[in-house]
């Protein structure tokens, strides 16, 4: 097959992200194209992308390009799926990118019901010192407010008249007013850094987002008026739901872990969690786990451990059932309440240094 | 007939714009309605409004209201339907309205081609002085540049929410990204003085731009998060191209005159303008003129004859028979002449006072 993912400790969803790779066309990512991957590329947690090797050469070459993200500060936590954004992130900064973090108040203020003040607010307060305390470096990190920066609003008007309604349409599956001006200011946003200077950039989202990426890439090909370079994507798997869908979500909150949350709860929810031991501890021990229906394996896989050794010896033994489902999640909670317990001292130390972050002052 | 328009000089486009009463859902315009009516005002050049009596009753109760209007900077030429407008912000004006033009040099960007920096000083050498000229007082004008004003597009975003597609089609007839941003973008424009404190406002236009002040009030209608005053708007009659078209148009340059414009061609185009006159003498003399469908009489009544009775006087020889269409249009040159000749030393004098504008100052 032409679409195939290498994963070495596969998980049951390959086959959904394959059909996503076929669908909208992204690249597969092999972990080899940029040096000393991080942990999620190296497990194909990361899977695809766009126009990756001009990112690469840029990383072997040392020539400018960015890497940027945004944060949509509406409530007041965030989710696995962000952490895995930021740990891109911090990648691409430890590898030459100029970063950049816009807060999306402007969106939070239309869409969620939160004020300008308040968007703010919560991003200061929260949603920084959370991607900080993941290991974004503030230091190496420009941050602007939407809703400060006209010149991204200005230009945001002048991408607009280069889709039609129907294009808008093809790529989201719908249009309207509101959702069309969320999209162009997000395509303004994504071209940002290059307004002053062509570069190359990249996007790492959930691959949900790649639509915004996408619109981008039209709106550049059409904007004859500059010449930008067309941005790069790097799209990561979702964390699934602990149940065994594709991806957690907090209309599912037993099946949900959220940043921070109570450890006690995690707990909880782990030990919920949709396993792959067998129904009989003899059974288990004969056949060994289905190790790519256990949701628990998967959150180990992408976020709690680190070592890929560690990992491997994990998965053998769960796999040959000498490691029974019990003791898996038992490892588990014992990993994420020491990452938990990080987390909060870490967003709380973040949060007494941010004054010292970068913000653009617009005129 | 329940939508009578009353025009004591009647031209030959009634039945237009009572129908465009009636489609959109106007009122009629009555001069009483109003101290001192304009000129516009008097003979019902100014056909329609909408919540025109919140106006009267600012006015006659000296209540806080304001007027409105864009400055679209893109050529270097306006047109007589511009010149209404002005006359009716000048009326308002000395009716105690707080007066605000908006500089619309993001929607001229993004739809004319041409750059924010160029249209601004379009504005500033050109339109704003024509407008000065045209009777506006600048002294008592409130000035701002929409690519500056970022709680417009704050605002506009907002707006956008409570729209939808369909009833975006069902107003403007169909619908683009650009269209729609630079849509939402007038809609926050027009309510822009009531951000800081709520009163009625009206938007003096030609009836083709109602479907903005539709839009606006619909959203009005929806924003609850801020009781805004709904938006009122007074609606002119266009100036009827020469060739006896309901709207002069670039289209079709040897019908429209701009403004300003070389006298030696208006003259050309005057004298080549669709008249009442029979075709011969004897005839004109016996039947009178048909002056229903004479362009100069028209022009005349719109723009070039201030006083009343001078008009009347007119219209009677003119009806008559005793006046010829040549002599009538001999009128119409030397009054354009005089008009023209002052335009242009009245846009040369604001031009030089222009720096003691009062644009407001954005963070």
């Amino acid at each position: 097959m032409k679409h195939k993912i290498i994963d070495p400790w596969g998980s049951g969803l390959l086959e959904d992200y394959e059909k996503i790779i076929k669908d909208f066309g992204l690249e597969i990512f092999h972990s080899g194209i940029f040096p000393n991957p991080n942990r999620i590329m190296r497990r194909n947690v990361v899977f695809a992308g766009r126009d990756l090797k001009i990112i690469s050469d840029a990383i072997n070459q040392r020539k400018k390009y960015y890497v940027l993200s945004g944060i949509m500060p509406s409530n007041e936590k965030i989710h696995f799926g962000t952490k895995m954004v930021v740990e891109n992130i911090k990648y691409f900064q430890e590898h030459g990118a100029h970063s950049y973090i816009l807060v999306a108040d402007l969106e939070a203020a239309s869409t969620r019901g939160v004020t300008l003040e308040e968007a703010r607010k919560r991003a200061l307060d929260f949603h920084i010192p959370a991607y900080v305390a993941l290991g974004l470096d503030p230091r190496k990190t420009i941050f602007y407010f939407q809703s400060e920066n006209r010149e991204v609003m200005n230009y945001a008007y002048e991408f607009a008249k280069k889709i039609t309604l129907n294009e808008f349409e093809a790529i989201y599956g719908s249009a309207d007013p509101g959702k069309i001006m969320a999209a162009m200011t997000q395509v303004a946003d994504i071209l940002y850094p290059q307004f002053k200077e062509r570069m190359p950039g990249i996007i790492p989202v959930g691959v949900d987002q790649d639509p915004h990426i996408r619109l981008t890439r039209d709106v550049v090909r059409r904007f004859k008026e500059r010449k930008f370079f067309l941005p790069s994507g790097l799209y990561h798997k979702y964390t699934p739901s602990l149940d065994g869908d594709i991806k957690m979500s907090k209309s599912k909150p037993e099946s949900c872990i959220e940043l921070p949350e109570d450890i006690k709860s995690v707990k909880r929810k782990i030990k919920n969690a949709l396993s792959g031991g067998r129904d009989t501890l003899d059974e288990h021990r004969k056949l060994g786990a289905r190790i790519e229906k256990d949701m628990v394996f998967e959150l180990m896989k992408q976020h709690l451990v680190e070592d890929d050794k560690e990992l491997d010896s994990i998965y053998h033994e769960y796999k040959s059932g000498r490691m029974t489902s019990g003791e898996l999640k038992e490892i588990a909670c014992s990993k994420m309440e020491e990452f938990m317990g990080n987390l909060v001292k870490g967003i709380e130390h973040a949060r007494k240094n941010i004054d010292r972050l970068n913000f653009v002052k617009f005129k």
